[in-house]
């Protein structure tokens, strides 16, 4: 590993390879495989592909903490699921119902202010809030091999996108600087807001209505509706991005070369171990399957990964 | 006018000049209102702002020409408005019911095909079509003072977004060679697309559904969407834009500086002369009564642009 070396996190072998032989024949001119600069994109998932998603995803502690600092106001939801059970700290029997459960959670926290208000608020609570097993900021829980990924990417010429089932706004919050993602390349879930002139201030007002649920099948769609171009390289982890992993891959109609990647989490010491389990974010099981036959690379966290969190905010950790 | 000017098309004057103090202001470290560069966002409506949109827009001369060519598999358009009328060349009583009759146009010509397809047509055409009464290419309906403003905020560091009532994927065919703006940052009308895999191939099938029509107090709710973050900088020339100006500069909670420009069709012999008469697409009425109050500067397409139309596609135009 030299100095220079662009995917210093990543072990030498055959995944570290693949990344590097794609990208360079890509964007080396005169190469066969090359592509011009304004069609090298590259889509990523968030949850579980860039942070850490387990035991739940950051979004929904976030909701947590949401329904605990909002219950005074809501004496109802001491008697209705599943506020009642995140009240008394249980998030298991909370989310029992899937994502409708989650669903719920999102509309009674994050409805009914304006944009400005939920930023604002996200903000405050990515502050301080930190990942009750890892004990780090959530913004910390990211992965720093995927973070050079992304750096490596943009150095040779590539326009990088979040395509997320997570909220929008609420990634739009920390990708910037976490991640080095502008808002506009933050692409995910979307409430309906309204336009309102209210006092001499123009407002968006978050309605409780879901806009577009970003995920499966979804994600192809909003790839062509936000970024209007087939990437060529992307990035995911579980089921929920096996749509966009063939939109980007396979049955193309121009040809081009194209990079689908999976990151599997195998590394229990690290972070965490899971695939074809029935979980609530992050079930790997049919790509798992497909990955062979539509040459996806699987990166073992365990075996590929040197470093998993950026080592600075591991430090910090440290002196907590 | 030095040869270093980066509005050579914009005659000196008043409107020149807020243009550029807004954008020397802004963009100069130091400065009172310096705006970092990730901010500095503008926002472009298309029709009658970028490029030609009389006596209809481009769209609508697509969308005729599509329907003659699809004709003779549909027999029954010989008897149903809109097709009818079009059929016969009389787009002004195909168009009597406004923007129904457009859409319906739209559902009839553009559905029903994957975006790969529809992606082609649209560039096919775009080739050859010629404005009826400009006698030139429609992607040289161009404003070059308008090209100007583009080409000079990015130098500027700003990032370029159309925000425009037209079809995303019709724009998207032309915006990056015509205006130098890539697909990402064309925010546009959509329809609902479906994602399929067929034959080995992986596609998007456009449904004859709207998704979301771009326009009004729609323009602010997808600048928000797909930006992510409030413009400081937005030109448009019409009611349709009044919601983004407004967004763009009126009670922002970040008090950053901001700039609304109109462009005002006020050249019938370089272009065409309207404002507050009800039409198909560019009635400015409110906003006009507006720009005072709000500070919005109207270009005066007359007084302001020595230049209407790009040069060299006026010498081609002259050979042709």
């Amino acid at each position: 590993m030299s100095p220079s070396d662009p995917l210093a996190s990543w072990n030498d072998g055959n995944t570290k390879r693949s990344i590097l032989d794609f990208v360079e024949s890509v964007s080396t001119a005169g190469s066969n495989d090359y592509v011009p600069i304004n069609e090298r994109i590259a889509v990523f998932d968030n949850d579980g592909t860039i942070w850490c998603e387990q035991p739940v995803p950051v979004q929904v502690f976030f909701m947590g903490d949401r329904i605990k600092a909002l219950a005074p106001q809501h004496p109802e939801w001491q008697r209705t699921e599943p506020f009642k059970s995140i009240l008394v700290g249980d998030l298991k029997t909370a989310l029992a119902t899937g994502i409708k459960g989650v669903a719920e959670l999102g509309m009674a926290t994050h409805a009914g202010m304006s944009t400005d208000e939920f930023n604002q608020t996200v903000h405050d609570w990515l502050a301080t809030a930190r990942h009750p097993k890892l004990n780090r900021l959530f913004t910390e829980v990211i992965y720093q091999p995927m973070l050079e990924v992304l750096t490596y990417l943009r150095s040779r010429g590539f326009a990088t996108f979040i395509v997320s089932g997570g909220g929008a706004e609420f990634m739009r919050t920390f990708a910037e600087s976490a991640y080095g993602i502008p808002p506009h390349q933050v692409i995910g879930s979307t409430v309906k807001t309204r336009f309102e002139f209210r006092r001499g201030k123009t407002l968006l007002m978050r309605d409780g209505q879901l806009d577009f649920f970003d995920d499966k099948a979804g994600k192809p769609v909003s790839i062509n509706k936000y970024i209007g171009r087939r990437p060529i390289a992307c990035f995911g982890n579980s089921d929920g991005d096996r749509e966009m992993l063939m939109w980007t891959t396979v049955g193309r109609n121009d040809q081009r070369p194209s990079l689908g990647l999976i990151v599997h989490h195998t590394d229990g010491e690290r972070e965490f171990v899971y695939d074809r389990q029935h979980i609530l974010s992050g079930e790997l099981d049919k790509v798992l399957s497909d990955a062979p036959g539509y040459g996806w690379i699987l990166a073992d966290m365990k075996r590929d990964w040197s470093v998993v969190f950026p080592t600075a905010a591991r430090s910090a950790q440290g002196t907590a």
